[in-house]
């Protein structure tokens, strides 16, 4: 058996996220009907490096799985892509040794949320961005803030209380903004991210670019513990998982 | 009565298209029925500077309609956003004399018409750019035969045969192309034009661009006032009705 990674990207509007459930069209489904197809019927399981949720998106996801063809690295892409519906697409692949696992493997990710700024939401960005709904948030106040999250901190104020996680102790690499004509972009990067932990802290910053929370309020939302004093959660059409970092 | 004009957005890949027909969701029949809602049931007919195919975009499409409201200039957009589905937003909205009509008033259009250039087209440009297919264009040829034009001409050979239009005679002014990241963009500007002309004239400069036309024979395919002489029809997803021009 050969295993292959693969670096994949993904409208997640038209997903109930990535990973197979009961009900809905899911990312992961798509990929191993697509993967059955070209092992002519036998049942082939993806592993990503983790989920993403309804409605969220991905330029940069990492799957692996495991084969007994022979197909060379640079035909992948194209033997998955033709079997794929539209709205997913490989970008990459190649083999990788049987250590290799997308999730366990994986040092870090990075994010990218972006907010659309105008007064009226493009019918063009609707599922690619969140409206500001004519708001204009301060970004020095939003970096202001977000320096209070840098470093090993518990997150537990920044997790959905969905989840069965216990440790909440998670190291928050970097957070950029960055204005790109009428979007604003928020690139976060980490060693690992809880439960809604991005849309959360997205949504935290937001409260305080558009004065809601003061930026020294930050250290007090993490000291708390407590989901509720932090900012509410972002809505997932802004949110793109952008890279998962692996070791050499 | 008053006059209201107003400019709109959509995206297209919702809709079969801009003008009312006895199948399919179109962006004239959403626009009716809310206006029918602000008018209490009385039903309003709209009027467009054009028709747009299904699948086509509009950035600055311009309608008007007839009210016997009062309602004032700046409240129009907002009235009719909150009971719009969220694929067409109102921009702009401002009263107009009775001799405006959207389309016999108009002097001249903007179209643009948007090619993704990448290998693996992304998933998120799938409605919104044609895929170059692995291709990649010269963009000087597709100028060089982009003059060719320039002016006023029959565009017979660039007219669909799916029309009842008998005069084929127009003058384009403009046509100009711009590189954006991995995207190409060409803008064309015209005083009118026939049915499927910017899609046909974008496929005829994307075949000159790629090799399979040389520029030269622009010329004679426009003297040969005949569609099957002209490039393939472009596909409906990189085109936007941009901005409609009214003299003063």
């Amino acid at each position: 058996m050969r295993r292959i990674k693969m670096i994949i990207s993904y409208d997640g509007s038209g997903f109930e996220g990535y990973q197979i459930q009961p009900k809905g069209r899911t990312v992961q489904q798509e990929l191993e009907a697509a993967l059955a197809v070209i092992h002519k019927g036998t049942a082939v399981r993806v592993s990503a490096s983790g989920r993403t949720d309804a409605g969220v998106h991905a330029s940069g996801q990492v799957i692996h799985f495991d084969t007994s063809l022979g197909i060379p690295d640079g035909r992948w892409a194209m033997a998955l892509n033709t079997r794929l519906p539209a709205d997913i697409r490989v970008l990459h692949a190649e083999e990788v040794s049987g250590s290799f696992h997308a999730r366990f493997s994986a040092e870090g990710k990075t994010y990218r949320y972006i907010w659309e700024l105008a007064d009226v939401p493009s019918p063009f960005r609707r599922h690619f961005a969140s409206p500001s709904r004519g708001q204009a948030p301060d970004i020095g106040k939003m970096e202001a803030g977000a320096a209070h999250l840098i470093g090993t901190h518990d997150f537990t104020s920044f997790c959905s209380a969905k989840t069965d996680v216990e440790d909440k102790v998670r190291t928050v690499e970097a957070i950029r903004f960055e204005q790109r004509g009428d979007e604003l972009h928020m690139m976060i990067t980490g060693s690992g991210f809880l439960y809604n932990m991005v849309r959360i802290i997205a949504g935290t910053l937001w409260a305080v670019g558009t004065g809601l929370l003061d930026p020294d309020a930050v250290p007090e939302i993490l000291a708390a513990r407590d989901r509720a004093k932090a900012g509410k959660t972002a809505p997932p059409q802004g949110l793109y998982l952008e890279k998962v970092r692996y070791g050499d």
